[in-house]
């Protein structure tokens, strides 16, 4: 039965609400309900939380107007499924006192109302905190007093005091419990995050990579990511530009995993050992980054389970086995992995094999999974994975790299993904950039899909990226890093590899994917120092750090985007200016929404360019600004009130 | 654990999902969902729908791109609680008849292909219908005919007789029960109504409105509401003008309920005896109407209940009863319930008595209460009373009388309610009733909130009504029976009684809440021909009779409303072009969106104008319109593609 308060569309949440929403840990967030009930009675209500095996803790709500309510600041500390309660109850002593306010206003008869405040004071204080009893009993007592005036027994039981005593004092009966629900809570770098992706084959190797760490820290990134570092399958192994012959000295795509060396367990020989790996990992910690291994569930034909599972195979009539295609692009080199084979013995058995990859990367001190094409398998194999693997290890991050339809892409973000890619290659015009930022951070799945922005991967040179400038590589680096908390890049942006494979095409030319590249490191690069500075300008910024707080201003330029992040507390505010045309200079006046930026109307206000430490002294909400693309990509500037 | 394939977000919904969402018996419309699933495969999606105790129908799903589905011309006949299934799943054939047409697209080896199209087709045919499994069968063995060429074979897999015997066969593991719910299934004129509202105790009772039932049906009204018929109380009387002092003659409120001959299940001996009633019921029946009762669940001080039930009213420290009060409002003559007594066996005693009411009105042959005030009664109490009536009466009628907020009244409709009174009495200009209108009919609540637009009622004279001209009341009474599949008016409406009690009081003068009024019926009442033509437009024109299908069109003038509503098969369509201002002639140009009424871009069209008879040519999205409103409020227009 519905209790005598309704509490409904609790946020944050999910949309089936079965799946928790999810927010980092310490992250200051607002939860908050609708709460309703029947008659005048006033309410009162809070959020009550609690970690995995913790203590509850409560979180006073207010009333918003229209039967909203929420409570601010709210933080989570500790991993995992918190506990989340939205509570309500019937707010006796505040009925009582507006509606005795109202009757003396009017000059009204209150006798009868203060001998009810009496009983109501002495009923509450049996529910009262101990230490705040005497005062309540006291007020009772005041109140009864039939020595004394109305107006001063009055007076004694509406002194601020004595509602403080009662503030949350609830009559047993009169509360409901009106939502209980679930929150999960991430590790910091969930949310917060710079990506680095780098080929390990193409660098020597583990052990080539460890020695350039210093060179990507000094680029600021956090999460080094490797494409698949397994053995790579033999047969049909593609040759450069995903030819279907491979030469003798062809290395093959990473995503062939498996080969005589072993499977998702085993690491390529040319990459180095075991040790050598966690010796990166290793000294990746050092460098304060943190490796991220991709998760890529498909075999080439010479992987072991081929031999040892076919069941969990697709077979063809002629018994041999379906390599993955997609009418009429085919991949030889890749079978699918078949993960609702008929027999449910065989499902379970597959399905715990695909843990059991990821529980042996974890005991390599790997705690970050870039998931590839999650969105070919099914979602309930997504859930149970990740819900079983973060029921131990709460800190491991999933980064679902599933380019496709926007409600695939939700849904798997819903059922537990912690990270999702997203379209931002494809978005370049302002309207797209405006309506998707818009979307992404304050949408329904703002509440539990993260976006990773990146302006290229192995798979993906797009819009001004291609055959562009170094300025439209810049202007790209700019939105990404300061649109979304968490981003990253393909190596090789920094040197601003800006040919494709043909002019119809996506991929690059001599795509990584099937043959090493060799590249400088450090200051040969030419945007490596932008790279360093951006993330050092995301490092300092708590406002960069959040993914709700993002506000778009208006301007008259169709190629001048212009937004802001700001911190929970509003402390911190980050104002970026950018000219999305890369080869010409655009003038602008801007239309400011002030209040997004902590500033008063009509006030003088400093905006300093994190970019280049220019000063501008701006009044009013229309500045001017005039925008190089050869100089830099646009202002991002810190507002100083 | 997820099934396969997810189904979300099916409508129509309510916003909890507890509830059914409500359609009337036979009302068209459609219900939709988000279907997903992994990988590349086609999907088939149906919805299943079950009455009380019957057999399931099944309706096709069509896919509408971004992985939403839906069915249309959805239909449900016998009234109660249907079951809802959407159930989707793979479909096989379709998947594979795409893949082998991409790969013979491109002259690619399909000879395996199409031994595998022969295994499926050969296990789909088990589980299809008996009648087509030869046809099935028949294609399997073409496909498998290895002596004619594979164009052939192909062609035979691919006929459309295959494909349609095919239709809807499915693999058993195939099959996802995505989603179980419900609708709700009312009866017709829950959806569309019309209703005049009128105090017996001013008309001689309940035979003085008997003998006028032909001036009612003139009108066209199908509904009569009749404010409460019981004894009123003698305590605290109110006299004229909501006074204290009531003098002898006096007949007071006849929401105070209950005297020394009975409480809600009495009448008050000023109406006549239950055979008068009974013959009124009859009456009204043989005149296309039904009576509609008021069910307000409050006492007068001299209610049987205030002596037998002491426990289900409020009391004060000095033993007294609490009379009804809004501060520094009072209700001296009324004792609201205490729906949440302390004792559970005493709110079910209380609860179970005023069910009883209803079950003795229902056993008169009554089938329609208009609920007051429910708003300060529990949800709980809504929600356990109206499921209880309608298990076993599901043709009874709840319209709400909650004028308060938004959340409130919706939740009210959510828990049960059949109808609402809204705001419309309050809203005035373009925007608002655009707002509004929209908000109603397309919003979430439109899925099982039915809105009622009441111009007046006996507690509201508002906005143009007050001290309005005929004009005014024109104005409002054709928007209200236009917007609206239902509306009402309260009697002295069609005189345009138009003198509220005071410049800022909603109220009438001479209120009849509180004494009787003498009107003269038929002819002699200046608005009751444009009432009973309302009504006949109403009833003559299917895009009335549904709550969806509301289109706003452009326009210039802010005193000019141009609004068509459509019916589902989209064969009828009504346009209004309203002049919003009684006062003045409005001229302007429209800009229809001719896509909703059925008119090509450019063409000529016929609209008549049903209130006048009027036939204007029409070319084209900007015709020029000229409304005088001393001629008429508007145009009432009917479309002719």
């Amino acid at each position: 039965m519905l209790g005598r308060i309704v509490v409904d569309d609790v946020r944050p949440r999910t949309p089936g609400g079965r799946n928790p929403a999810k927010v980092a840990e310490h992250e200051l967030f607002d939860v908050s309900a609708d709460v309703l009930t029947d008659g005048h009675v006033l309410l009162a209500a809070r959020v009550r939380t609690r970690p995995p095996d913790g203590v509850w803790s409560s979180w006073a709500m207010d009333d918003l107007g229209n039967d909203r309510w929420s409570a601010g600041g709210v933080h989570l500390e500790g991993l995992g499924r918190h506990d989340l309660v939205v509570e309500a109850w019937i707010d006796r002593y505040a009925t009582w006192r507006r509606d005795v306010e109202a009757k003396a206003g009017v000059g009204a008869e209150i006798a009868t109302e203060l001998d009810e405040g009496v009983l109501l004071l002495r009923r509450l204080a049996v529910h009262a905190p101990a230490a705040r009893r005497a005062r309540i009993t006291d007020a009772a007592d005041a109140l009864d007093d039939a020595d004394t005036s109305l107006d001063t027994r009055l007076n004694a039981a509406l002194d601020d005091a004595v509602a403080a005593a009662l503030d949350g004092v609830a009559l047993p009966d009169d509360i409901t419990e009106g939502h209980v629900g679930a929150i999960w809570v991430d590790r910091p770098r969930a949310l917060f995050s710079s990506w680095y992706e780098v080929f390990p084959r193409s660098e020597g190797g583990f052990a080539g990579v460890a020695r350039h760490l210093p060179d990507i820290q000094a680029m600021g990134f956090d999460v080094l990511y490797l494409p698949p570092i397994h053995p790579v399958g033999r047969t049909n192994r593609k040759g450069p530009g995903n030819s279907l012959v491979a030469g003798a000295g062809d290395v093959g795509s990473p995503w062939a995993i498996g080969g005589p060396e072993g499977g998702h367990t085993a690491i390529s020989p040319d990459l180095g050992t075991l040790d050598d790996f966690k010796g990166l990992v290793q000294g990746a910690q050092e460098h304060g980054m943190e490796v991220a291994l991709d998760y890529a569930l498909q075999c080439s034909p010479d992987h072991p389970w081929v031999t040892q599972h076919p069941e969990w195979f697709h077979h063809r009539p002629d018994g041999s086995i379906k390599y993955a295609e997609n009418p009429p692009k085919r991949y030889e080199d890749i079978y699918p992995i078949n993960f609702w084979p008929a027999d449910d013995g065989d499902r379970l058995a597959l399905w715990q094999a695909c843990r059991s990859i990821i529980d042996y990367w974890i005991d390599q001190g790997v705690r970050i999974f870039r998931v590839d094409n999650p969105h070919t398998k099914p979602f309930a194999f997504w859930a149970w994975l990740i819900e079983t693997v973060q029921r131990t290890d709460p800190d491991i991050v999933f980064l679902a790299e599933a380019f496709t339809r926007p409600k695939v892409m939700a849904k798997l973000a819903e059922v537990g993904f912690t990270q999702s890619y997203t379209y931002f290659t494809w978005r370049t015009a302002r309207w797209e950039l405006r309506e998707y930022g818009v979307e992404l951070t304050s949408g329904p799945t703002a509440d539990y899909m993260r976006p990773n922005f990146w302006p290229n991967t192995p798979d993906i040179l797009s819009g001004p990226l291609r055959y562009g400038s170094l300025a439209a590589f810049r202007l790209r680096a700019l939105l990404a890093a300061t649109m979304m908390p968490s981003w990253g890049v393909y190596r090789g942006f920094e040197h601003g590899e800006n040919e494709p494979a043909s002019p119809d095409n996506e991929e690059y030319a001599h795509s990584e994917k099937y043959e090493t590249k060799v590249r400088t490191w450090g200051t040969d690069a030419p945007l490596g120092e932008l790279l360093g500075r951006l993330n050092r300008i995301r490092r300092d910024h708590p406002a960069l750090h959040r993914l709700r707080g993002l506000t778009f201003h208006d301007n008259g330029n169709e190629d001048v985007l212009v937004y802001s992040r700001r911190s929970y507390d509003g402390d911190d505010v980050v104002l970026c200016v950018v000219n999305l045309n890369p080869d010409e200079v655009r003038e602008d006046t801007l239309g400011l929404h002030l209040d997004a930026l902590g500033i008063l109307p009509g006030a003088t206000f400093d905006v300093v360019d994190e970019l280049t430490g220019a000063v501008y002294s701006w009044t009013g909400a229309n500045p001017y600004v005039r925008l190089d693309p050869a100089v830099a990509p646009g202002h991002v500037l810190v507002v100083r009130p």
